[in-house]
């Protein structure tokens, strides 16, 4: 590979120049393997953060984060492969029950997830509340599971994308987190590295999301899109809500339960709406015909919950979870929040609600803590609901701790008014 | 101190946010100590580069660098102490004559230097082109020259400004060293620790200068003379033209040579105008009454030669260089460039001349390299001077190598065309 002068790299991109994919490429394997220095790259994600790069830029850089290390092949799969990203929300445990369905549907998805940071849960968390479920697999175990269970839900392999994880410790030090085109070529390497033919992104917007803004959120999606079709994978997204918590459930087993619950058939409204329309758009995605009725036919018939069963097993997890959720981890103590008056339910918050949980242990603050699968929060009334005075809003599942500060915290998420909200929009667009 | 954080520091500095003293404090400190890493404070910088400082800020930047090590107190001199700083150039020996005028003036000179890097010459190179010349001196010989001598001409004190020295390699390798905030604040970090009463800046616009714009030059000159502001000290800035060398000699020997030439009342017209200029600026910070009729005596009574001849031999060179310029080392070949048509000189490029001195081993590409103080160009034919066909347009003084590639360089500096250039100004503002 030509070799280039990292110095003369940043200062292009300081004065908001554009680089080669040659010389992105350079600069990304330099950084991985030590030849660019920290403090250059350091130089470089503020000059990218600030200057941004345009779409040929990002092209060539998540395709050199990409190729830093392994990329799976998949190719005897012998099924449309498509996956799932979410940038991430408060109660979003839609991956659990979506996985099972689509496979169900005879679509493969090769899931690799990650672990929840400050007020936003991660899916290897939620698992890992199930007794003996193991996230981290070799590669062999990772196609088996996929081949005999049509889906699988690990954590990053090491050796995929080494580039990111390097990169992202180091933004998390330099103030370069929140940059559209660093997240999306983050996201999207790792997602490409799976060996796609899909990827159906849920794009979060609102209070509880990392995007709350809708112009931002559209960008993000716009950029994300623009990058799987530079590297020829079908990307769909959803814009979708987050002003509130997704289902009534917050914390780790209680995620699950509300999960099994709803490949049973139940479960909460909005849970049900967003994770079927992200069903359809990967059913859509995968070439499969009637998604609709697909995604009825293996709920009803049980096959979508049978997946997951087989996938839990798979995965070193107890599957009596299912029938008796009491084998999962349970804090001892509750709290019940309670209405202060009348009325309708006009707010209820979802990142101060993930920040409460947060505090109660289901989450973490920093990358190294450890999370407490048995707290977490439900939400009894949510938005546009009726309330009678002293009527319980929330029940918060807790340590024999003093919880003082988490019971203000998230009695302050709710508001009570006269007049009920305006109807919630639960998928706001569709960008492809 | 208050401990800050320098993630949250950077995000505000990113988002072009203002930073308070305290927190530029503790960030300078944390960086001379270690406590924050070069890759945040590479972030920072270019932060800073792309969104600046303003003047709050820049006064508490440059008084944290001059804090992060000792402060020179000559409290103990007795006599107003003036320095000069000149942003560099090619050909600018003026340091060289100028401190010996201004010390027979009895104005104090503390004068600390740097080299020479790239297209442009160093003083100290000039300085140790002199047999035995030493420019590293402990504080005690400082002071003992400076007292006997009235001015003192070293290289910057390894305890002063410790901040600088790291944070000038960290920028060299990050693409943030031509940004006007962070180049004032490191001239004025140094200067300020000279214990200075006043400080005349040669600020240099042209094509062998930093700053080839004169807008430019004007914010450079404005920044530095706000932070002396906010610091206390007198400052005044001079602009001055760098489109041509100043004098006729570009090297360390022959600079030497002409700056003693100058000292005894001889000397290029451009040199001397630009030394008096900034003589008289010193003089004036200093409240020297009548300072024209001071330096015309100090110079014809042999005052500032006599002045001049203390210090070589102060610092340990041999004072005969001044009788013998013999004495001095001198590359043995001469190659005459000459010109290929008559007429008048339109161009003499500072910067083409630079680079061709420099090629010749006059100056270094890296700061590691060793210069050969015995090479240079003399140069015979300057702006707006006529010459007949075949006539020396300049003297390559060199090593026995091939030297083609130079004379390629050197030779296209120089275009002479039919009609005069229009009359050249040698100081183009003066800001204070």
């Amino acid at each position: 590979m030509t070799a280039f002068n990292a110095v003369e790299l940043i200062e292009r991109k300081r004065d908001g120049g554009q680089l080669s994919p040659d010389e992105i490429g350079w600069l990304i394997a330099g950084y991985t393997e030590g030849a660019v220095a920290d403090y250059q790259m350091a130089a470089m994600t503020m000059a990218v953060f600030i200057n941004g790069l345009d779409a040929d830029e990002l092209a060539a850089w998540t395709g050199a984060m990409l190729h830093s290390g392994d990329v799976l092949d998949l190719s005897d799969v012998g099924l449309p492969k498509v996956d799932k990203h979410s940038t991430g929300g408060v109660g979003d445990k839609v991956s659990i029950p979506l996985a099972p369905i689509v496979a169900a549907c005879d679509v493969a998805v090769p899931m690799m997830s990650g672990r929840g940071l400050g007020h936003t849960g991660g899916t290897l968390d939620k698992l890992e509340s199930i007794p003996g479920f193991r996230t981290q697999l070799d590669a062999v175990r990772f196609r088996k599971i996929l081949h005999d269970c049509g889906f699988v839900m690990a954590g990053q392999s090491e050796t995929l994308v080494p580039a990111d994880r390097k990169l992202y410790a180091l933004r998390d030090a330099t103030g370069t987190v929140p940059s559209i085109p660093l997240i999306a070529s983050s996201i999207m390497s790792k997602k490409l590295a799976e060996d796609l033919d899909g990827l159906v992104l849920d794009v979060k917007v609102g209070s509880g999301a990392f995007m709350t803004d809708m112009e931002d959120a559209r960008t993000m999606a716009t950029t994300m899109v623009g990058i799987g079709a530079s590297h020829d994978v079908e990307v769909t997204a959803l814009i979708t809500d987050m002003n509130q918590p997704l289902g009534r459930m917050v914390g780790n087993s209680n995620e699950i339960a509300e999960s099994i619950e709803m490949l049973k058939g139940e479960g909460p409204a909005d849970l049900i709406a967003v994770t079927r329309g992200l069903a359809l758009e990967m059913l859509a995605v995968a070439g499969v015909d009637e998604p609709e009725r697909r995604i009825d036919a293996v709920i009803s018939s049980g096959a979508a919950l049978e997946r997951f069963e087989r996938m839990v097993a798979a995965h070193g997890g107890d599957p009596r979870v299912i029938e008796d959720r009491s084998l999962l981890p349970w804090a001892p103590e509750h709290h019940e929040l309670v209405a202060q008056r009348s009325g309708f339910v006009t707010r209820c918050d979802a990142r101060q609600i993930g920040a409460a949980a947060m505090r109660l242990g289901a989450g973490r603050t920093r990358k190294e803590d450890d999370v407490d699968h048995g707290v977490g929060i439900e939400l009894v009334a949510k938005l546009g609901e009726e309330v009678v005075e002293g009527d319980v809003l929330a029940i918060l599942t807790h340590r024999p701790d003093d919880i003082d500060r988490v019971v203000d915290l998230a009695t302050s998420a709710w508001v009570i008014d006269d007049e009920p909200p305006p109807a919630l929009t639960l998928i706001h667009e569709r960008i492809d």
